[in-house]
């Protein structure tokens, strides 16, 4: 059985708009010899970010981020060696003034295209541009820019006095980054997400003006229809109704002034993120009717989730929206406040994208900007967990995409980032907060940094690991056995330091060099998924620490992404599809058409839109509200790679008590559909070798392959691509 | 006596210029407590010297440099904590979206001025522009931007859950950059140099078109007069008449095509260096004239020199000239060709501008934009002497300013830059070529750069020395000793390796661990004016190396610069004014109006216009050939500063022969003015403790001071400011 096709309007509408306007292409398209635009690795998407990261608004007033912003280069050298073997034209295009050497020659004019002879050659091309990001579109029937050219930022190319050149440059070349700029007229500094009309579903008057609903969170551009006269007009911006209305204390705002001139069709320059806008117009101004342009980057739905329970169902379906609603440019943490890009939202938003999107553009392009260039001089964001984040992000997607390409090409970024955490360690070898680091681990009332925490250690430790699988992709075996010694030596210190045999728990913090009597959540539960706990401390942590209610609770959906991970790491699905059906629950109770930065069901009324002080601070829509995406398809349907891109897996379903559920996972070989009920499964994969376990009281059958048992109740099976499985057995525990 | 105003038109223009459109302020008026436009130090210098350096073409082509680009930071900060007695309203510019906090408050909206109560205050203003440089100006009655202000890259400034903010951000607040941006509407993005009017001489019909000269070498805009008609014009510039009736082998080039619709009056987008310009129109095309926009540097010719030598006086004339064309937006090498900043190059403006302009300005812009910023992954236009000469550019620039803030402000960039060059050495301490660095020394034929070259070191050794100062200037007691140990051991080891006994010489260089038995002028000259040798080392060389025709020649007028310096300190002056008058005078002979790149006397004919294998190759206007000016203020006038800033100085005449010699040197308080003749010296200064020395057979007559008795034939006054000294003495020696 395949997955019954949900008919959810906004989705539709998005896909259409991708296949319409869209210019991503499929894998099949993409493996084509076709141009493409290209730059130095990583600048343009520092460009691109610093540019989305400062659309951020306050109350009208312009508010970028806290942390630094780097540059791309404003001239760059690419070059490539060919051969042709017939004579081939070239048409060329850049962003920016450019000068062409083809064989060492310098070419004369600015002509846009070149006759190349048949042979070998090697064409060598500065572009300059100080205002975008210098980038080069060569398309000829042979030689055409693609992923095989190489570029650098200094190519220290000198004569001697008689005009010859020199042969020991010392150059650095790196492979040039791209997207999918793929025509010559598409140019990378031109880029804008798209959009499409959408309509209010309800108009009223309000206080001075009119209250417009959306229906639900939304995000883009207000536009006026008909509009005419001279004076002013206010929107108050509201993700919930009672934003819009509260004129003084709304959290964005737009004041406009018409001088009659303008056109009855007036689109607004600013994107925002809002269900609701109120709408004070001065009485000398008209208009007709209110409407929006929504604004999303054009991804497709490859992961999907259905269960007996409707419930469960919504909430999948609001989750993927508010992740969808959240993955833009870049990863953002929400749409209405920041619009920024933080690595530990951002982290958890990879993680969704590989149970929905399976978007690895927006994985990289997130990577990059993040991580920006040298010299490293803070922890990205400012935050040192937020620079560990950005290691095990590597680690993972290299997991889930067997993407080699991209830790070659940007280990030596990893190397520098490394290098300034590692300076930092204090004489224990740890890491603890020095002037300009924050640490952040989580909001929650009297939370102590001091100290070496635990839980920063457990991430460097992590970060080491993924720091020597690196080391090994890029070939570098020297930095491989450091930091394998490095990471073995940080595991050991963490557990003799911070392990506490009569608590059963990883305790919080060293001050001084007393470990304090604090145990808090955060560096358990990662050690359990991590993997860093035997299976005795395991099961002890959890009844003491993750099922102990003495111990400060978790109220961010940020950490609930990780505790519940933790739980169901543990096997307990039905306990935490029960916290889900809470949490969740409570959100769509409440109303929610998004999932939100902070929800505490002991507040109530107001005091759930209150946030940093300001009576609506909170993000309605943020992206680590969405993890229910991801704890769906990895610990339900139970999908997991283990190893990289998918060649090999396990299928470890759980239904935790729903009758039934179906759902697909994507892998770079496209999706694996799974259809589970009490009684039967069935599996469709498109590649990779999977390993289907189950638990059943009698051996299932199945129609391929052969069943083993592996213990008592527990059995396996193979999953060959492109095969139907279906297999009956006595339903689940 | 004072000095007479000469009246040399071109520099009358340039005069009347600065004063009408200028604008630049004097010293009095910039100390005044004024607004002016700031921004993240050595910013506005990388940006604009990008722009500039991507000015130079090929024939047409676009021709960027070979190094690296670095870039602004296109988001910073300002703050500034001060006081008010009374209430202020301040206005706001910047370039760039700006985000205000007063006092810890965001300021919502977007207004551009603000009321500010009287008492205590802290202004803290985020500015983000990714085109150009984020820049701010504040006009109020009592807060205004200048030097005071601090800025920031990263002002690590987060909020814990409450909204408050950290109170240990670590932020590093830095100095901020000006220069003379003193009104609102004056952005510094918007800066062009001045221009004014300039007419041909003559035209005459030649080949296919007309030949254009305007007299002598120039820089600027083609303007078209009376232009109608449709079709093409072709221009082919030439510093020399040869080259401009070269269509075909001419460096630069326009090319233009009008479709009717043009204004008659036409301005080229490109500024060209050139005498002559040959114009082919179609048949098609009409225009009634062709003149051109004279573009400069408005600076003051403080510098002034004449002498009973009307040759002398013509050379210090063209110099002057050939000087100010290359002091643009920064020091370029020559206007022709390269339009760029090669620090080599520069070392020399900064010194002939102490003798002409005395503008710091200049000198400032031009080492920062060469400096760039972190990381350095390269010498400074991949040269590694240029690195070098780079800090000793700052030694000299303290010496004759004074300026202690520049090296406050930018110790760390020396320091990052030292630490790649000690980074390079070798085993044995000493820097010698590795891949990616470019050794240039001087064009010349043969010139080996291969292992330890002695000239190197010496420049390394210095380089140290300015180090050490500019540590205690920075506070950095440690940093003083560290160099000072560094410096005083490489002094040692370059004289135990490289000084032979045997042949009176440094030798050039080690390779493999042996010294090879070649010795050039280089390292020789230089360790005579850094005072590297003892008094009979210096004899020795003198006659052994520099008078020593058997030791390769030197054949450009950048290291000419340095070996006629040398026989200069040696009190030469006699020998060296008959090189002077043979080498620039062999130039003024064949009709130059600037001096050039490089002049061979042996040459004859169109090899004068040739090089680099280019039969126009040759800039026939180099910065490196106005040397004649600083030859001329410190070896005759003889007038040197001895401690920072000319608090004190030394003025030691050498008529070497001429009859009469007067002129003025600038100094931080204003002119040294001189007038010697055989019989009586005249002196005025303007500030600084000053020590006329005079050799004469009788005992001086002084109108003012007490003449001192110093050795045989040689006395020695006081010049104290604002006096008329008068000296009367036997003729010189």
């Amino acid at each position: 059985m395949m997955m019954i096709v949900r008919n959810i309007p906004i989705f539709a509408i998005i896909m259409i708009g991708a296949i319409m306007f869209s210019p991503y292409k499929s894998i099949a398209q993409e493996q084509k010899a076709e141009a493409t635009w290209i730059w130095y690795p990583g600048d343009y998407e520092i460009w691109l970010s610093n540019k989305m990261q400062a659309r951020r608004t306050e109350r009208g007033a312009f508010l970028p981020p806290l942390w630094r912003y780097y540059s791309p280069y404003a001239l760059v050298t690419f070059k490539k060696d060919f051969e042709l073997d017939e004579p081939d034209e070239i048409t060329i295009a850049t962003e920016g003034d450019f000068k062409l050497q083809l064989d060492g020659k310098l070419i004369h004019g600015r002509s846009k295209t070149l006759q190349v002879p048949s042979g070998k050659h090697s064409i060598v091309i500065k572009v300059y541009n100080q205002e975008a990001v210098p980038a080069l579109y060569i398309q000829g029937n042979r030689l055409v820019t693609d992923h095989t050219w190489e570029v650098t930022f200094e190519d220290k190319e000198w004569i001697d006095e008689t005009g010859k050149a020199s042969d020991q440059s010392g150059t650095n070349w790196e492979t040039v980054g791209s997207w999918n700029f793929d025509n010559a007229e598409e140019k990378p500094s031109l880029f804008k997400l798209e959009t499409t009309p959408q309509y209010a579903t309800s108009v009223k008057d309000a206080g001075k003006g009119q209250l417009i609903d959306f229906g639900k969170e939304t995000f883009g551009y207000i536009r006026f229809h008909g509009l005419k006269g001279t004076g002013n007009i206010s929107l108050y911006y509201g993700e919930s109704e009672q934003e819009a209305l509260d004129a003084e204390f709304c959290e964005t705002l737009d004041e406009l002034t018409f001088d009659g001139s303008q056109a009855s069709e007036v689109t607004l320059e600013n994107s925002m993120a809002f269900r609701y806008v109120q709408i004070q117009a001065d009485q000398s101004i008209e208009y007709d009717s209110v409407s929006m342009l929504y604004e999303y980057l054009p991804v497709t739905y490859h992961g999907k989730f259905k269960s007996s329970d409707e419930l469960l169902n919504e909430i999948w379906d609001v989750s993927a929206y508010t992740m969808h609603l959240n993955t833009r440019e870049f990863f953002l943490d929400g749409i209405k406040r920041d619009r920024w890009i933080w690595s530990g939202d951002a982290y958890q938003s990879y993680l969704m994208n590989y149970y929905l999107f399976f978007d690895n553009e927006s994985v990289k392009r997130t990577l990059l900007a993040l991580r920006g260039k040298e010299p490293v001089a803070s922890h990205l964001n400012t935050i040192m967990d937020y620079s560990l984040y950005w290691f095990i992000g590597i680690y993972d997607y290299y997991l889930f995409s067997g993407d080699e390409d991209f830790i070659k090409n940007f280990y030596p970024r990893m190397v520098s980032l490394m290098d300034f955490c590692l300076d930092r360690r204090n004489e224990s070898g740890m890491m603890e907060g020095l002037p300009g680091d924050w640490i952040f681990i989580d909001w929650a009332d009297g939370l102590s940094k001091e100290g070496e925490v635990s839980f920063e250690q457990l991430l460097l430790a992590r970060s080491l690991e993924a720091m020597a699988l690196s080391a090994e992709i890029a070939g570098d075996q020297e930095g491989k056995e450091k930091y394998q010694i490095l990471a073995d030596a940080l595991r050991d210190k963490l557990f003799e330091v911070f392990w506490s045999e009569e608590k059963k728990a990883l305790m919080h913090q060293r001050v001084d060099g007393e470990v304090l009597d604090t145990i808090t959540r955060y560096a358990n539960m990662f050690a359990i998924f991590f993997d860093y706990f035997s299976d005795e401390q395991k099961n002890a942590v959890k009844e003491h620490v993750l099922l102990n209610e003495e111990i400060q609770k978790i109220t961010t959906p940020y950490m609930r992404f990780y505790e519940l991970e933790a739980l169901c790491a543990m096997g307990e699905q039905a306990f935490v599809l029960e916290e889900i059906r809470d949490y969740w629950g409570g959100m769509l109770d409440l109303g929610a058409t998004s999932f939100w930065e902070k929800y505490d069901p002991q507040e109530s009324g107001e005091e759930h839109l209150e946030m940093y002080g300001r009576p609506y601070g909170k993000s309605l829509c943020h992206a680590w509200g969405a993890s229910p995406i991801y704890l769906f398809g990895k610990y339900y349907l139970g999908v997991k790679p283990t190893s990289p891109g998918y060649e090999n897996y396990v299928i470890e379903p759980h239904l935790a008590g729903l009758e039934w559920m179906e759902g697909e996972v994507p892998t770079p070989f496209g999706n694996i559909s799974l259809s589970i009920s009490m009684a039967e499964i069935k599996v469709h994969s498109a590649g990779g070798q999977g390993t289907l376990t189950i638990k059943s009281k009698t051996k299932p059958i199945s129609n391929t392959a052969e069943v083993v048992a592996m213990g008592e109740d527990v059995y396996e099976l193979k999953i060959t691509p492109e095969t139907k499985h279906q297999i009956t057995y006595t339903s689940f525990q």
